[in-house]
Formats: C-alpha cells, sequence, structure tokens
C-alpha cells in the first residue's frame, strides 16, 4: 500500500528512443543523475524513481514528435509541470521519457469579453494572474504551490477558493492534448457550454497524464472582484467549526474561501508568528464581491458563528488588515514546519460530506492522538476537504509505519462516510489501493478507457489504475 | 445530413428478448404500435423509429436484468426519460428494447446539511423542486420542458439558469449506472470534489444513454435564495443587447437568468399577449440573493444597460410583478406557434463566445430572412448559447430542405465561430455529421471510448458517433 509498483523496463527501447531525441533535441535532451531525480520528484514515502531522459519541448509538435517516438518503440512518456503533486505521480517505474514543460510557458490568447484565455501548460498559476492583473481578470483556483496550469489540470486541481469557484473541471473550457499514438486534439471549442459528444475535457482533466499529453488548455477566467473581505472565528470545539461553516453554505453566502484550521495549528501559528489567537479551532474567511455585499456577507457570517459558539469574530475590508487577519494561515505551512525541526510532513488528503467532516476531523485528530504522532489539519471545509499532516522522523521506522497506518485509516474513514481518498491531491501511485476500495467495479471501466485510448500503456504508467 | 442512420437489425435476438422480458415483466413489457411510436418520438424531421418493446422497470437490479439480457443476445437498449430530447435520441433506428424510466420516480434521500440529494432517474425536475420546497431548497437546473433528470443528466442539459448554476456537468455529484455488460458501478462517493480516478461522472453526463444507463443521481442542491429581483431592457438593436449582457457577465454581476428575445419574437409576444413592448431586441434577468444584493445587481445593471443604449429598463423584487415582467419570456413559445398556425418549430441550438454572438444572432437573423424562413430567436445570452427556431410547414418539402440548409449554415457557422453545434441539446441522430466538423481528430477517441466501454455497440445505437 502506498507504494511504487515495480514496472518492467524496456530497455532497448529506451535505450533507442534517448538516443533519437538526443539528437532530435540536443542539449534540450538531459540525462544527468541530477536532473533525471529531481524530475522523479515525490513528496511522500515513495521512493524516487527517476525517468531516463528529460526532454524540454518548446511547442506541441515537438510534444507529439516525442510521444510517437516513444510509441514506436513502446517507451513510457511522463508530462512534468513543476513536480508539486504529492503523490508520486511523477515518478517513473518503468523508466522512460519526461516530459518537461517549463519551456512551454506562454499564454496564447486572452479573450477578455469572453472572460478565457488559452495557455501552454508550463505556465504557472501565478504567472498567469500576473500577466491577467492588468486587464483587472484573474484565475482563481490556487492549490497553494505554484503549480503549473497543465499539471493542476491533470490532477484536477483546487484549493482554498474551490468553495466559490470551483475545481480545474470547472474552470477548463478545452484542452489541446497529444493523445498514446501522437495524434494532437482539441476536446472542445471556445463556447462557456456544449453538449457536443463526451466531455474529454473531463475526462483528460483528472486523469495525471496516463490518457494525453496536455498541451494547451482554454481556461475560464473571473473579473478581480471590486471588493473583498476577510473575517476570522474562533470556535470552542471542532464541532462548532464545522457548524458553522456548514450554515455558512447552507445559507448560500458565497464565501470566497473557508479554511478550517485545529486547535493544535494556531498553537503552533502563535509560537511562530507571536501570535495570541485562541488556541482552538479557528475559521478563516474570505468574501469577493461589491462593497456591500462583501460587508453583508462578512457580517452574515459573524452572525451564524455567534449562533454556534464562535468568538473573537472579527472582519475588515483593508487590504493591509486582510493579510493580518489571515496571518496563521500564510504562516500555517512554516509554523509546522518548525513545530519539529527535521520532521517531513506527509500530506493526507480526504473529503467527506460537510455534513460528516466534524466527526471525521475530530476522529483524525484522536487516531493521530493514539498513533502518538504530530498531525496538524487544516481543511477547506466549505467543501468538506481537509488534510492532516503527520510530522514524521523518516528515520524512524517505526514511526514511518504509524504514519502509514494512520493514512491508511483516514483514507478508510472518509470512504466509509461516502467520501474519497483524494478530494485534490490525485491518485498517482500513492493512492492506487484506496481507488480500488473507494469505487471497486467503477475502476474496471476506467481501465477499459486507459487500454482503449493508451493501448501499450505508454502514458504514465504505474499510476492510477 | 440530419438523417437517422439505418442499422441492421438482430431479428432473432429481438425475438428472443422481447419475449424474455415479456414474461418477465408481464404488463411492464409494452409491444403496442401507440406506445412504441410514442417512445420513439423525436421533435425534428428525423423520422419516428419505433423500439420493439417497452419495458417499465422499477429498480436497478431490474434494469441491469434487462440489460445483461440484451447484452446476452446483443440487442440494441435505448433509455427513455419523458421524450423530450430533441435530436433523435430516442429514436431506435435498428430496434432493441426501450428502458422507460417512469416508474423510477423516487427522490431516495435529500442530505439538506450537505445540499444534495439522491433521485431515481425518472424523477422531473418539477417533481424535484416539489418535494424540496418545503425544506429551503432548490434545484436549479432548468431546460424549459419538465424533463426527467436521468434524462437531463444523459444530454448534459441546462437552460436558462446555467449562467449562474452552470449545466448538468456541473451539478451532478455521481452517478450510479448499469453499464453495457449489465454491471452497476457508481462513479464516485459523495464528497463534494474528488480527484479519484478517471471522471466516469462527467463521461457519463452528455452520453446521451450510449456508455451506461444511469439509475440513480446525486445532485447538488441550492438554498431557495432569500429574494429574487427581475428586469427587463430593450434595445435598439442586437448588437447593443449582446454588449449589455457581455458588460453584465465581465463586471460580475451574478445573474441569474439573462434572456434575449429578438424584435421578431417581441413582436410575437406583444400581438399574443396583448403586451405593448418597443419592438425591438429584449433583455429579461433575473437576480438571487439578499434583499439588498437583488436590488444592487438589477440597478447596476441597468447602469450597464443604459450606457449601450438600453431603453424601458424596469426592475422589481416583487413575485407578482417578476411574473408580470417575465411574461414575454413565458408566452414566447406559444406566442411563437401562434405565428404561424399549424407549422411546426424546429428548435435549433448553437453556442459561440459571448464575444462573437451579437455578430452570430445578426447573421442568423439575415440568413433566415435571405431564405424566406419566419425564424424567431431567444437566448441564453450570458453563455453564448441561442435558439434560431424556424416555424416550418412540413409539407412544403421546397421549405423543409430551406430550414434543414439554413440548420447547417447555423451549425457551420457556431463552428466557424469557435463554438459549438450544441450548447445543450446535445447530438443525438441529427448532429452527427456537425459533431464531425466541430471536433475532428478528437471523435476518434471518443468512438474508442464507445467501443471500449460497449464492445458490441447495443447501448443507443446510432447516436453521437
Amino acid at each position: 500500500m502506498g507504494q511504487a509498483m515495480a514496472l518492467e523496463r524496456n530497455e532497448a527501447g529506451i535505450e533507442t528512443v534517448t538516443g533519437i531525441l538526443a539528437q532530435r533535441f540536443a542539449d534540450r535532451c538531459q540525462t544527468g543523475a541530477a536532473i533525471r531525480e529531481q524530475h522523479g520528484h515525490t513528496t511522500t514515502w515513495i521512493a524516487n524513481q527517476p525517468p531516463d531522459a528529460v526532454v524540454f519541448p518548446e511547442n506541441t509538435d515537438e510534444v507529439a514528435g516525442i510521444v510517437a517516438t516513444c510509441a514506436e518503440h513502446g517507451v513510457p512518456v511522463i508530462a512534468f509541470g513543476t513536480g508539486t503533486s504529492l503523490e508520486g505521480h511523477v515518478n517513473a517505474p518503468a523508466g522512460g521519457i519526461c516530459i518537461d514543460m517549463s519551456r512551454m510557458n506562454k499564454v496564447l490568447a486572452v479573450h477578455a469579453g469572453d472572460l478565457d484565455c488559452v495557455v501552454q501548460p508550463g505556465v504557472t498559476r501565478e504567472d498567469l494572474n500576473t500577466y491577467l492583473r492588468d486587464q483587472g481578470l484573474f484565475f482563481p483556483i490556487d492549490p497553494g504551490a505554484n503549480a503549473s496550469l497543465g499539471g493542476m489540470a491533470a490532477t484536477r486541481a483546487s484549493g482554498t477558493n474551490a468553495v466559490r469557484y470551483g475545481t480545474m473541471k470547472d474552470n477548463v473550457i478545452a484542452l489541446e492534448a497529444v493523445m498514446a499514438d501522437g495524434t494532437v486534439i482539441r476536446t472542445a471549442q471556445r463556447a462557456k457550454k456544449t453538449s457536443a459528444g463526451y466531455d474529454l475535457t473531463r475526462l483528460l482533466v483528472g486523469s495525471e497524464g496516463t490518457l494525453g499529453i496536455i498541451t494547451e488548455i482554454t481556461l475560464r477566467l473571473h473579473g478581480i472582484p471590486e471588493a473583498m473581505s476577510a473575517a476570522r472565528c474562533s470556535f470552542p470545539t471542532v464541532d462548532a467549526a464545522c457548524q458553522a461553516a456548514m450554515a455558512t453554505i447552507q445559507f448560500g453566502i458565497p464565501v470566497a474561501r473557508m479554511e478550517l484550521i485545529d486547535a493544535q495549528s494556531v498553537r503552533a501559528v502563535n509560537a511562530y508568528s507571536n501570535l495570541s489567537l485562541p488556541e482552538t479551532p479557528l475559521l478563516l474567511l474570505e468574501f469577493h464581491g461589491s462593497d456591500a455585499a462583501v460587508r453583508e456577507q462578512a457580517e452574515a457570517f459573524g452572525d451564524l458563528a455567534g449562533d454556534v459558539g464562535g468568538e473573537e469574530f472579527a472582519f475588515t475590508t483593508s487590504p493591509e488588515e486582510r493579510t493580518k487577519l489571515w496571518q496563521a494561515r500564510h504562516d500555517f505551512y512554516w509554523a509546522m514546519l518548525q513545530m519539529r525541526p527535521g520532521a517531513k510532513g506527509l500530506a493526507t488528503d480526504v473529503c467527506v460530506p460537510i455534513s460528516r467532516l466534524a466527526d471525521a476531523v475530530t476522529r483524525a485528530e484522536a487516531r493521530a492522538a493514539e498513533l502518538g504522532l504530530l498531525a496538524p489539519t487544516v481543511g477547506h471545509v466549505g467543501d468538506g476537504n481537509f488534510h492532516t499532516t503527520p510530522m514524521i522522523d523518516m528515520n524512524d521506522a517505526d514511526e514511518v509505519a504509524r504514519a502509514e497506518s494512520f493514512v491508511g485509516w483516514l483514507n478508510d474513514m472518509a470512504i466509509s462516510m461516502d467520501g474519497t481518498c483524494t478530494g485534490e491531491h490525485g491518485i498517482g501511485q500513492g493512492k492506487r489501493a484506496y481507488l480500488q476500495r473507494e469505487l471497486g467495479p467503477a475502476t474496471r471501466y476506467m481501465a477499459a478507457v486507459k487500454s482503449a485510448l493508451d493501448p501499450q500503456g505508454i502514458l504514465n504508467p504505474g499510476k492510477i489504475l
């Protein structure tokens, strides 16, 4: 469980393809150990499995050429964005060619009137937002890391804004992709909605590079809101915080972000950032809209929070104050590392129906304590998605084993609550066993789709299924 | 073009299966001509192609049993909701068994805290909303007809509310479906978001019964808004109306509905309903939110409309006044029929990037006039989706030919504008040729998916591909 599968290497094919690509791409084809290892990057306990070569194409034709060559010789192809995926997505268990998209980093078109843009897969979300700012537009999906948009599409990423703006599945209008035989397709036109045939767009979104290599993305954009407000409120228990979150959603308050930070994490942030927040569960919120609307929404939340025991409610519409109010969230990652210097944070990612969230988080906290794990939790609570992150000494085999056991228990609990083993990180190598447990018979049809679109199994082998 | 394909009938198989089902379902298996013809219902010029038998299952097991029997004997299976699809979706070009879902009409669960519900496919959207009303919840997707939710999922339906609430793809959380071999799968759990494997939910949504038969649907719900406002504004030209629509979207005014009614249609409605609206293009809008917000939004729209020449702007927050303000839209269908008694309305359905909408509608009006066709237009303009509906004397072969020519021209124009040949009606039999023109190489991969999931091709043959 959670381990990489050992797949058979096609040594002859790999040698041939590496030779061809080295000649075709010159210094844009790299085979040094360091660069290969960096492209097999993984942030879990899954061992690094580097590809045999890393190629840096500059356009779709070059990608199609690489895939066609690999197809001819039966060699694996792994697309690589920024390497911020978390479940061994970019590992190369059977070796093969990594396609690094970092040179395909152009914004190809912005259609301000249509609120969409067309980008190459190597554009990062921060680069895109910098590019768009002058036009009063932004792309909302924010998974935390400055990931590439191709990688975000491939893993169906989301993050803190999803409660309002949806996930990548909701914000990708169309894709251009290179299929396993080297053919370039477009999955849809640029119209905002369509009923034209099977939804290949959504089939490729979240397919983790196993069905096609994304080479162009048409994304939905949003106008930068006229105003934003931020709010913060402490709660006596996780349950009370979740009650407030649920009420906010039920009352239709169009919250843009709503983050839960558990008591343990608040303690860490207080220590790290020299704050004096009550060391109880905390909700942080953000609202987008007109001046009047964001004020009204923050106040409406304050009322709902008060009803369930919320305390120290604060809100602001000033940008500087906003940053201060949210400091606990911004500093969370660093505070967490500081909790146990040298430890590695093992990010988990489950998502349950919001009515089960309080129970799920409370049980996760108790289970981690039982196992003697330090495991702070933050959650995108508007979606029922939360991350409990055991901070592990990777040299302590027993602790690693307890963390593995915790992760397995957590995924099973989420599944038993009609939830999922991954809200946003994807399956990769690490969660294949849980996907089977979660969707059982459906995975057979996923496998049929995989075989149909990639009969040789060269696209990112050993992932998802 | 637009014609049904003649597929080969498996006479022996059909006879065997009909015999088995007649025995198994007794009077819930019907073979009378009238009922068969009604289930091959089609609203275009495509000829009626009735199935050989209509079966009325009451649960998933019965559906699975029917499909398994049909699979064993290689006999087509066509799912039927309410028969309101528009492109020959329920025709049976190779005969076979129609599964009528009208007895699978139970709301299985409402999870108010999670804003979702689970329904059988035969529940209609109006039935669901009646069921939900007491709980302060509603399901927003409104394609006009009181369609079944299974049918709406299968065609990726949307309608007037899509600009705010999205389409079926955005509001289906999970499906239970019977696959071509009779296996029952669930595509996802009930969590609000997931990155667990291929998105079989979205693959089945819009697959028009060709990849699986939907037997249960988990739907996203919304709280009934605290307040609604309606607005109406006339414009000198289609271009001005579209400018106002575009500005509304760009400024992020969260309009719930925004309908364009062209001058010709306004004339018809004036005549039919004894109104005195300016006989120029009209926009009708609806806003959902808090009392303050819906007032603010309607006024903000009024300002934008005024900037581009909008006239006779009116808005209201009272329910009775709202109905009156929208009367032109409510009466549109009947007014249209009244324009030319005895004529048949041939609904078209294209969707273009909103920046191309004014051009597309204006050209469609001119082209229809050139061809001597009476063809009113209404549009869900927030999405760039519009319906120009030639009113045709079906006994006049020349007029039918001109209408066919118009439909072809319109689809090609939309495709040439980076739009789609169907925003919400689906491909069915009528638009297969346009799907090929629109997505070309991608349709090969759609065909590969179809072959993988339905190797015998028994699920709704002759549709989409």
